[in-house]
């Protein structure tokens, strides 16, 4: 059942799991995905405010008397008459009938009096709602809360936000050839990676996994792990057992458990053997044992899927151009992801192929920040020659 | 003490504090920043392995005699001999005079014996070493352990890394009209919100701060902190109180407190109050108390400084190509850093302006990405020109 890169995506996103809801507090919300439009509850700002440090004042006169200060959580006039005149701080609240802010450079205080020079009514003043009114919304459901979001939800004032659950993930890893992390070393075995890989990956995303663990390359193991993690895990994923050619009792396990496979193959280079099966209330996802197909596939395909189950609006990876720097390979009528490195150089990003492409290396993720898209007619790329890219 | 934009970056790069270095188990180093080389410690293969499922042979014959299964982990034969042939899966090693592998999809097997067709001597073997021989460097000093090579560290079997020492960061927060989350709302005070963007950009990098509390805008209550905080800290950062004017006590307390002020204004907007100062171990950051214009210099100035305090090789912001979507404003003769949401589009970055600009405003931060770097050329762009952009 090989499917093309379109037909799997549109699979992997048909089947994503639609999250639920929870409230958690502001504080603990960093990395979630808001479940509500946030909006405005008041005016910003909600009292007239001094963009400057200066004098707010009535205009009109040629010198004023200076009555003190005033400004948010400092006691001063509200409201000032005539003649007078009180010192602001940048952001702090204007008396009420003033008409503008003089900055305080440009202020003369001669015998006790300030001299001013003349202002525009509004000069200076921050008016209220120019920045929002209450009930604007100030960001959709779907959001990511980092970067900007996080720190505005506490300018807002808000204590809690409804953020989508977390799927449950459960991951196990196959291979009798696998070593654990700390394992003494034994000739012609590989450390596992994978798990690694998908941690990495993960932590950047906000995505969570339990590791159910290492199964060895039988039946029975497998099957015994299926049966314990079916029904505790929203989505499985797994990582080699799945091209195991002669040993493929894979679908045996799945037909036993009542999943039905979806695909189990598709059209990329590296890491074909991806497979997705589902049954009720249930994802599998069957991954690649080679680190490179792994990590190609969990890029490609699977974070994007991910972050649609976690409840992102925006999932699909970013595709942007970039310029070769150095030849890359592809094979005409595939589908080539190759690895790169790409740098941003005035302006432009440009991408070198990162040495090797086979799918049983992969030293050359220590230096990778991305990976190139190339289509069936695309061949072999030389400097200068655009392609396009998506970053890990 | 004003100065331009390279000029503030120069200064800050010379004052840089150089990290100490430790030593930390692989499981723990996600988001470090190496401190030592990372070679191979072995050939990688150190084996020959199959590349595909198939069966191992030596070629010339027409059909072989199965003797049965191999692999890494399982029990197989290490030698062929004539006509024998051994079943192998991806990844698994071969008999040592094994001369190719033939896929299993291409054999026929009949009356006990296996037809292969005819392949070339190393066909579908990995070779010792073809990915890279023992000593090999595969990381560089200042890498950032994320992404692909953090699994890569385990890959290499690694069980610990030298990294860089994380700088102890301080912050306090100034402003008499700030709230702190949780607080019942005032009409005319502020929520604290920079605490929460250097907590949010501090979270993406793998930064760490304490948080030493929000100090009254008092001469006496400012010196306190510092007094408590230096020597406490390598880099002290506050928010707000730098651009108080008339209460510009901020300069006293450092010279009391032997601080060297190195520059108290930088060429930018929004944001142009930001202060450096240093005394011997010790580093003060004066950052501006409007969100906006804190989180600009965060991302602008800050996080590049910070990244090399923390021992990143590569430390500056990529600047790259944007395509404008509707028009951006910034006064020529002014460097302006304008607030922008950045899309993917065809392959091409395009940005559009987040509707405001002004100093004071800090919800569109909610959906900005991107800030654009509008140099003293620039004036007003409009749909299709261009512009640089770093990203949040």
């Amino acid at each position: 059942m090989r499917v093309t890169r379109q037909k799997a995506k549109e699979i992997l996103y048909s089947i994503a799991v639609k999250p639920e809801t929870e409230t958690v507090s502001v504080r603990d919300s960093f990395m979630r995905v808001l479940a509500e439009d946030i909006h405005t509850e008041r005016d910003y700002p909600d009292c007239r405010k001094s963009a400057v440090d200066g004098y707010a004042h009535i205009v009109g006169h040629e010198t004023y008397n200076p009555i003190g200060d005033t400004g948010a959580g400092r006691k001063g006039a509200d409201v000032i008459n005539g003649d007078e005149t009180v010192f602001v701080m940048t952001g702090g609240n204007v008396p009420e009938n003033a008409e503008a802010v003089a900055r305080v450079e440009d202020a003369v205080i001669e015998g006790g009096r300030v001299h001013l020079p003349e202002s525009k009514v509004g000069e200076n003043i921050n008016s209220i709602g120019e920045e929002n009114f209450a009930g604007d919304l100030v960001a959709s459901k779907g959001s990511v809360i980092k970067d900007g979001l996080f720190p505005v939800l506490f300018y807002l004032g808000k204590g809690s936000v409804q953020v989508y659950k977390k799927p449950k993930i459960g991951i196990f890893v196959t291979g009798d050839e696998i070593l654990e992390a700390g394992d003494e070393y034994r000739k012609g075995f590989v450390y596992n990676t994978n798990r690694y890989i998908l941690e990495s990956m993960f932590n950047k995303h906000g995505f969570d996994y339990e590791y159910f663990g290492h199964v060895k390359d039988s039946k029975e193991e497998v099957a015994a792990a299926f049966e314990k993690m079916s029904g505790q895990y929203d989505i499985i994923i797994s990582s080699g057992g799945i091209s195991m050619g002669k040993y493929d009792y894979v679908k045996e396990v799945f037909s036993t458990c009542g999943y039905e496979i979806l695909f189990s193959r598709t059209a990329i280079k590296p890491g074909s053997p991806l497979m997705a099966a589902k049954k009720d209330g249930g994802i599998f996802i069957g991954m690649p044992g080679y680190p490179a197909a792994f990590m190609t596939n969990l890029i490609f395909y699977i974070v994007p899927f991910l972050k649609k189950c976690y409840g992102y609006e925006t999932f699909e990876n970013d595709e942007i151009g970039v310029v070769m720097d150095g030849r890359t390979s592809s094979r005409e009528g595939r589908f080539d992801i190759n690895r790169a490195v790409v740098r941003a150089q005035n302006g432009v990003y440009t991408a070198s192929d990162a040495g090797t492409q086979k799918t049983s290396h992969f030293n050359s993720f220590a230096r990778v920040n991305a990976l190139l898209l190339l289509d069936e007619e695309t061949g072999t790329l030389k400097t200068g020659d655009r392609a396009k890219a998506i970053f890990l």
